[in-house]
């Protein structure tokens, strides 16, 4: 098997928080969205019907546990989970907790408004805390 | 338990594919693009973290059945899978067939373009062999 390599606009676009058993999480750098990205580190994998059973069962119970600290930090009013793909095809699922006063609200986040970069003690802190929560 | 009531959003635009053990199957109509969307038939349930774990996992295994039979019956390029919910908030599991060519490729189909509805005997044909993949 080869060895698991992060695509490079996802390298570019985020910065790491851990790795669970199966997915490296990664916290997208734009303070529009509390949102999180799982890549299972499965090398070549791009669609979710593409894992084996084991590792789709695994997957969902890690966005139920990225899904619940992102809840229960960021008290958010809805979470938006997708895996789509169209222009990284590295397999990653998006977990975006969403907000009612949120610049895109209610329309997905994808291509709504530019990326602001979090301010770097503000990254720090909710990396720090979603480390916690998700003990990685 | 309540008795499950699917959304009149969802029963306005879709048409009825067939229930899987957990998930209602309907299929958008959306000529745009080949386009099932999953409703698990549980009363009251906004997020994928709010099912119970045998749910969840049950959920996954179905949106690995719903893609395989769209990716058999349509050759597409690429299965775009997302629960976001921020207009209905029953939680229900989009599944999208994409191809380079459709109008909305390679953004989300969400608020892409506007919807055309099927050819009657096209939507029929199609329903009846996602039907024939998925046993329901």
């Amino acid at each position: 098997m080869k060895p698991f390599v992060l695509h490079p606009q996802l390298e570019r676009d985020t910065v790491p928080v851990g790795d669970l058993a199966l997915s490296r999480v990664l916290l997208m750098n734009d303070a529009n969205y509390p949102w999180l990205i799982l890549v299972p580190r499965c090398e070549g994998i791009v669609e979710i019907v593409d894992l084996a059973e084991d590792e789709r069962r695994q997957l969902m119970q890690e966005i139920a546990e990225t899904s619940a600290a992102l809840k229960a930090l960021t008290e958010c009013e809805k979470l938006n989970v997708a895996a789509i793909g169209n222009i990284v095809p590295q397999l990653h699922v998006h977990i975006v907790a969403r907000r009612h006063s949120d610049p895109a609200w209610p329309k997905p986040v994808w291509g709504a408004v530019p990326a602001i970069a979090y301010e770097p003690r503000v990254r720090d802190g909710f990396v720090a805390a979603l480390r916690g929560r998700l003990g990685v």
